[in-house]
Order: structure tokens, then C-alpha cells, then sequence
């Protein structure tokens, strides 16, 4: 940020009052201009034991297959928006159930709320921002062609749990691994 | 939003190209200012069968009591964030164990994440924020000076579950009432 976006004078970076943060500071109007993470909201959306995949159109990783799944808008609750991303990126229709996979994303200040919804028919096709949709079994899953490592991460514990017949709620980490800039580490705070 | 935080230029809302919402577009520049949801992470710190609350020393609801929270910075986990804001506000170290309540409020663009957590000991007092740091069962809770109807939900459902021995993981939507503004409503997406 290089200027306020209340009054377009150049800010400063200082530590507010009361704060332990360095911010952007507008030194005219006073605005302090905080950045905070974002939601990414998402389905695993399902049809018997088959799941919904989406291959991108856009960057980043064109071309690559993810869940539908894309920022929350202001105004949305987190499974509203999960429903919406479904809609736009496959025009599909579910019915959300219930909060599966959250995972934070720290390195890039994001939080990945992925939820388990069934699709209510198989009438689905890809949006504007998709190249293709697909139904896969664990079997037909392009695993070495998963966008993120979110997706693959979701996905191999949805299909696990599929097995045991108990979709377990969780919550992981995924961070860069500094040492190795392709690499990440997975922390999990619920199993 | 009036000037690009980019470049400084006055800010005009138009929809950019394959989107379809408004958004604050520099026409200068050509930079789009998302705006999006925050999350308001913090605990429900527990020692035995009572709960750490907080006197509000800020505004809003300056003398009312809550649990400690507050939003999630960039740089930190979801959890890491609910544990810094519980020694910031109540100088209290806990270990998060499980996301307990999720609470969506579109209307101010919130998604409150409240995470049970073991307080590590009692050694806890008033952090810059608070007026007063307190244990509370059941019977202590100042039901009638809670600040947040979120907090008021989280600790009803935490002292039900609490008596039948199961935490269960929940999100609810709390909307305010157009038709009255002091009233709101509660939808749950998972009970």
C-alpha cells in the first residue's frame, strides 16, 4: 500500500497506539489500513462416491484440476459463498452439509474452508473459469495434476474417511518449507 | 474506498471483465480493490468446569464481557492467532485443542472462529484491552452483560455440551433483523 485509501495522501508505516504491529498510517487523515488474512470457500461435492472436480481456465496452475472453491465475498456466510464458487465454477447445485477441511495457509495469509455438499443432480458443466468438470472415484482422480496441495491434502483424507464410512471435521496447516521453496510442511491441529 | 491505494488516483466501482460484482477499479492504474471478510479468531479457554472471560477496556461494548478474540493477523494460523489474542488480552497461555464455533455475520462481513483451548495454569490478569480478566461457571457467566450475541451462543452451547460430556463442533449464522434492528436471528448449518 503506497496511499490512503480514504484521503490518496502517501502513508507511512509506524506502529499505532496500543498496537505491536507496524501498519500503514495515513499521516494526514489518520486511517490506519490493516490487512488481514482471506477465506477461500469451497465444496467437496459429491455424488455417491464420486466428487466433483473442476480443471482450471485461469492462472494460477491453468489447466490443473481443483475442487470448486474461490475468496468469500462480503455480504456471504462461508457456506453461501462455498455454494456460489460451486455454482460459478461448475454450475452445479449442492446442498451443503457440513464444514470438512480447514487449512491455514499462513505464508500467503489464507484459510481454506472446504465443505462436504451433495450435489443435488448430475447436471453440472464448466463455468467461466473451468475448462472441464468431471465426477471422479478415488480411482479417476488426476492426483499428479492437483492445483494446490490443499486439494490433494482434502481430497486423500475425504476418500480415507469415505472408507471408514466417518467424515472427520479437521483442521491443518500447510507451510512453506523455507529450506526447499517447493516444499511444505502439513501441520495438523485436529486429526 | 475514494483513491487506488496503489497509485492514488480516484477509485470508480465498475464491474471488471468475467466478474460480477462491483468493485473499487482504478482507472489509472487498472488495479482492482477486493474487499472481503474478516476473521475474528479467540478462545474458549477453559480450566475444570469454568470459562475465561474478559471486560471489555475498549469500545465497542466497552464494560461488557467476552471471550478473548479478536481479528486474525496475516502471518499466523487461525489457532495461533485465537492463542495470541487470549495472552494479549487476558495474559493467559493456552493449549488449542479443537475448533469448537464457527459464526458467520454477513452483515458486518465477519466469520467469527472460537477454538477450545486448556488454559496451561491460572496465573491470568487484564491484558492493555481488558478491565477485568475472570473464571466463570455456569452460574458466574453475566448472562445479561455479555458484549457479542456470539459470545452469548458460543457459552450456551458450551455448558450444554459440557454437561453431556461432548464438545461438538458447530457453525451458525447470526443475521440481524431488518425488521427490527436490535434483533437478529440464528440459522445453523451444522447443529
Amino acid at each position: 500500500m503506497n496511499y490512503c485509501s480514504h484521503c490518496g495522501s502517501a502513508v507511512k508505516q509506524g506502529i499505532p497506539s496500543g498496537d505491536n504491529r507496524l501498519r500503514d498510517i495515513c499521516p494526514n487523515c489518520g486511517a490506519i489500513h490493516y490487512q488481514n488474512p482471506k477465506i477461500v470457500t469451497g465444496c467437496v461435492a459429491y455424488w455417491e462416491d464420486k466428487i466433483l472436480l473442476c480443471r482450471r481456465a485461469i492462472e494460477p496452475r491453468y489447466g490443473l484440476w481443483t475442487v470448486p472453491a474461490g475468496f468469500m465475498e462480503n455480504g456471504e456466510t462461508t457456506y453461501q459463498g462455498a455454494a456460489r464458487e460451486t455454482l460459478e465454477e461448475a454450475n452445479a447445485r449442492v446442498k451443503v452439509e457440513t464444514l470438512y477441511m480447514t487449512v491455514n495457509l499462513p505464508h500467503i495469509n489464507q484459510v481454506y474452508m472446504l465443505f462436504r455438499a451433495q450435489l443435488l443432480d448430475q447436471d453440472f458443466s464448466p463455468g467461466a473459469e473451468s475448462l472441464a468438470t468431471h465426477l471422479c472415484d478415488q480411482q479417476q482422480i488426476p492426483w499428479d495434476e492437483l492445483a494446490f496441495p490443499t486439494v490433494s491434502l482434502t481430497l486423500q483424507h475425504y476418500f480415507q474417511d469415505q472408507k471408514s464410512g466417518q467424515f472427520t471435521q479437521r483442521m491443518a496447516d500447510i507451510v512453506r518449507n523455507a529450506d526447499k521453496p517447493e516444499g511444505y510442511q502439513i501441520n495438523y491441529l485436529m486429526t
